[in-house]
């Protein structure tokens, strides 16, 4: 394994029950003042917003409230929520929502204590280290990003049609509440799509180098055979309970940072999808849906060892009378044909995005990535593109 | 999965050079007075003192050497070292070494600042939650332990003939560096229990409820077969950093607390394993080995799924014309057969355990574990300890 150092700081509280039984508990310890952000207001149709308030009213806390945190939340709604957050002298964030929600709070906790300019030095450059942003909590209604246990934060910069985001550790959050019928109510097509999410997340560090004997490998393989499979039950039976709690424990596992360790990571079609996300405002899980295939079609005859261990280990793929070439090609079809089964789109016109969108310029903006087995060019980016138009 | 709570407050620092790279930064915030703690002396033989007393040197502050802490460590010598901190109002308790040194440390800090009875307060009965030991940092020389990821710390107690302990979070170290190298001139029978230590850490909590769909178990799976095949692979070249790399990493992630997320865990084997060291001060992986292939045929008919399950994705047994029955006990036997290949002794007097021992006495001592698929009763122990004698 190559060097590294790893730690993690959330502290996870997960299961049916959860944050009746520890949010009152777990607010206790920080100033009065806390900010609810939630996201367009699918917590109040769904009971988590009232059953959440009650709990916050037992404590004597002031709540201040800010919602409308949307998907893909831009770097305007950060600077909005940090004025909220200063002008109340708030004590802790309490984000309830998925990852556009999580991601936006944690954006929103150095907003609110950084006096320079928060995009130049937090999102364009690497960041200052010994910043540190204010508290965090977060209660997960939908599961995907792993945004729980980590510092990373997806922000858009509609100005600059740039979306992205580092880890910065000192922004994880200091508790992540975890319960996974919190997610019964979210709609197929989201729950899908974050279980993709979490599927990418994992497929983005398993093929990269180094490709030796390596635990990492191993961990990224056993959680992304537990995605496919809990997917499969959960999409027959949104309220299996042992489905979603496996999809909520695979989805904080695949970004806690274990899966990187002694590895350099790929995320190129990450990279690729945050720019599509950035001008056409996409759905993340499905736009990664759309590129994943086509995308590994290109570079998999260049990390050949490792798509055939995929096409094996992960897909059940037969080798017999195979080459290593077409043993490799046919796991990156099996991952295909799975995207199709869940119902996830496959083009780009599946996806809502036509001809009005300037497709060049979506290319143009994408950065080639150091992880990948080979750096695309602008070119090839180009192509990938227009391959999975129609 | 069942419900949980999970933290790892510990920061590891992992790769060739880190001591070199970071102890002196790391211990550079701690009062002036450190105490390094070591064991009977093979840290002096194979350079690491030497390195790390440069090291230290370098940092301007003062040391307190601690030394001789042995095998099983004892309470006698917590208590010693508990004395040593307090005279020297010792800031830091450096452990360098294997589990032992690592149990001995985590004991030291907490008896070095607690004014009752250790041993009644904390390793008899549940102890004290909030108690804050003094801090404690570790370099590891010998893995499979995992100590350097948890607050448990096994102790023996010679005058109760008892060995035991209970993870504490607030005993995980603060830092832990853990470079593969210096495990290189562990001997091999060492490195051989302490690997087979870490596969048991690992089946402890996989042959335990709930065995329905799981992360955790997947999890185990992957780290139970990467042990496995790069155990084979380091008796074959001890100097394979690879397979150093992941048999260290391996240790730390057996028992950090992520495989028993959501599990109930055994651990009855380690139970039984534990009262025989306090006995006879045998090998701790070494007994282990001894002692899991027979309590498995014990307990496989109760746990047939999870046993079958073990069978196939770990050691690849074919299902063809066998019974569940037959499939579950032929991934025992495979178990068996590893032990014997790497040279793990299969009885006790292979152990060097013989008639002196008094056996009905270990037995008697034996508490049996709520996490078993069947709890034992002291007449089962005592067919177990009969059946591996020769």
């Amino acid at each position: 394994m190559n060097n590294f150092i790893f730690e993690n700081t959330t502290k996870v509280y997960f299961g049916k029950g959860c944050v009746k039984e520890y949010l009152a508990c777990l607010i206790g310890k920080y100033e009065r003042n806390i900010m609810l952000c939630y996201g367009e207001g699918s917590i109040k149709k769904n009971g988590i917003y009232e059953e959440v308030m009650e709990i916050l009213a037992s404590t004597g806390k002031e709540i201040y409230e800010f919602s409308g945190i949307m998907p893909n939340p831009t770097y305007r709604k950060v600077l909005e929520g940090a004025e909220v957050a200063r002008e109340n002298q708030i004590g802790l964030i309490l984000g309830v929502g998925g990852g556009s929600v999580m991601d936006c709070c944690k954006a929103i906790s150095i907003a609110a204590r950084y006096d320079g300019n928060v995009w130049e030095d937090f999102w364009e450059r690497p960041g200052i280290i010994d910043f540190e942003p204010l508290p965090l909590g977060v209660i997960v209604t939908v599961s995907g990003t792993g945004s729980e246990c980590n510092g990373g934060a997806v922000i858009t910069n509609e100005e600059k049609k740039v979306k992205g985001g580092r880890d910065y550790p000192q922004c994880n959050p200091e508790f992540a509440l975890l319960d996974p019928s919190y997610t019964y109510s979210v709609p197929k097509f989201q729950m899908v799509s974050g279980g993709f999410d979490t599927l990418s997340h994992i497929m983005e560090t398993y093929f990269s180098e180094p490709d030796g004997d390596n635990v990492s490998d191993d961990l990224a393989e056993a959680l992304m055979k537990n995605v496919i499979r809990n997917l499969r039950v959960a999409i027959r039976n949104p309220e299996d309970y042992t489905a979603r709690s496996n999809l909520m424990w695979d989805a904080a596992m695949a970004e806690n940072r274990l899966l990187k360790l002694g590895k350099r990571t790929d995320f190129q079609c990450h990279q690729m999808e945050h720019q599509l996300g950035a001008y056409t405002g996409c759905n993340h899980g499905a736009g990664l849906a759309v590129l994943h295939p086509v995308y590994y079609r290109h570079i998999y005859r260049d990390g050949l060892v490792k798509f055939k261990r995929f096409a094996i280990n992960v897909w059940g793929i037969s080798v017999e009378g195979k080459s290593e070439e077409e043993i490799a090609r046919a796991g990156v079809e099996a991952l295909a044909e799975f995207i199709r089964e869940i119902g996830l789109p496959v083009t780009l016109r599946e996806l809502g995005v036509d001809e009005s969108v300037d497709l060049r310029a979506v290319v143009d903006s994408c950065v080639s990535m150091q992880g990948s087995y080979r750096k695309m060019t602008q070119d090839e980016i180009n192509k990938i593109f227009q391959e999975v138009q129609d």
